[in-house]
């Protein structure tokens, strides 16, 4: 049978595809991350597998993924997000493509967009970014922060809440503007979302502020949160 | 009543959100673009509203967003993608707020990641490219060629095909490599999606085997379609 790459989507149950639904609806073996919304999980039928996969290493998951495969089973392996956005998806579906197993991608709605607009942000606007540039910040020395700098339109910083300030501070060091609209947004789409904004400089303060997982925004497209975030839980840069 | 702006996702009417399936599916007014699959505005109930966009301008398009967002019904704005990236949602959603009409955005899938997946690309992937970096092609004029040339990781050009031989050759000019691995996809995730893969170098005479919408991917992440698209119907470089 098959394995099924799914992407859950930014935290909104609502949020994932109907196709991925589907697929969860009808698995036998059902693998998840630890972000993906309770409710999805409860949408696997009730004799399906569910295998957690935070106590796993990616390895452990890509071995675990290729076994079930190689079963006459559907398997779907639900990711936070996208699968091919900061989602290692890449490396499972490589595994399986090595192993001969056959799978399919379904994508899922990226945090990138998605959680910057649940705070009134466009990742895009005309006049204000016809640009955007995603890193993850989870390693802040694997950043080119020259490049970052200098880059025009909106910077969105996945995973980088925890080194937020260090980031900043080199971005500063490299000759970023310290007063470039800034907004960190934590657990974007779900119930308990909060916003965070104020500049670059601020960037440290307002991370203090927040829990993970967080997005940051970085660009004169954080503006429009005042007008757009009409429904948003707003810390705003105080 | 409610302006909904919801993203139908990448092509395959599948890949719309179950929340923006069921808005679209109670609406009294559907405004939707030309690329939107038609599975998905037949999903309208039979007595709403249906009206496409194509012979009206962004202005008008809001202003009629806005009127119909002040009459006592519900209004779905669906757009191809994600409204936020490259959608022009941003400033129906301004035209909106500014009129006191309230609207909610829903995401979409954007083809950011959906249709080089679709074509066993990963925008970003362990020790390839941990940066992705998204750019609007209609206009090369607005490009910053000497930024994208020295860019790290994978770039995403949106609505570039016309302009594809043009982008490469100011990218070769500021120093780009001309063997850097890149692919074309055109109708990406839909069942006429066609993939052309080669180099920067090659990009010219690539673009001239698909028709639009395409999009382009540069980066060695396109590498990966090799082992990753099994399905995806390849003009490989010839």
């Amino acid at each position: 049978m098959t394995v099924f790459l799914v992407g859950a989507g930014p935290g909104d149950p609502g949020l994932i595809t109907v196709r991925g639904l589907e697929l969860v609806r009808s698995c036998d073996v059902l693998v998840h991350d630890r972000l993906v919304a309770p409710e999805l999980v409860d949408e696997a039928p009730v004799d399906a597998l569910r295998i957690g996969r935070e106590p796993l290493s990616q390895d452990e998951i890509n071995r675990l993924l290729v076994w079930y495969g190689r079963r006459d089973e559907v398997v779907v392996r639900l990711k936070g997000g996208d699968p091919f956005v900061f989602g290692r998806g890449g490396e499972e579906a490589l595994a399986l493509a090595e192993a001969g197993v056959p799978f399919e991608v379904v994508p899922g709605v990226s945090s990138l967009s998605a959680v910057p607009a649940a705070a009134g942000i466009p990742v895009t606007h005309r006049g204000l970014a016809s640009q955007a540039t995603l890193v993850a910040g989870h390693d802040p020395d694997a950043l080119d922060y020259g490049a970052l700098a200098r880059a025009s339109g909106t910077i969105v910083i996945f995973m980088g809440l925890a080194h937020a300030g260090e980031i900043a501070r080199r971005l500063l060091r490299h000759g970023a503007d310290p007063g470039l609209p800034a907004a960190l947004v934590s657990a974007g789409t779900t119930g308990v979302q909060q916003t965070a904004t104020g500049t670059l400089a601020e960037l440290d303060r307002l991370a203090g502020e927040l829990e993970p997982p967080a997005l940051i925004v970085l660009g004169d497209v954080v503006r429009l949160s005042a007008t757009l975030a009409a429904e948003a839980a707003m810390i705003a840069g105080r």
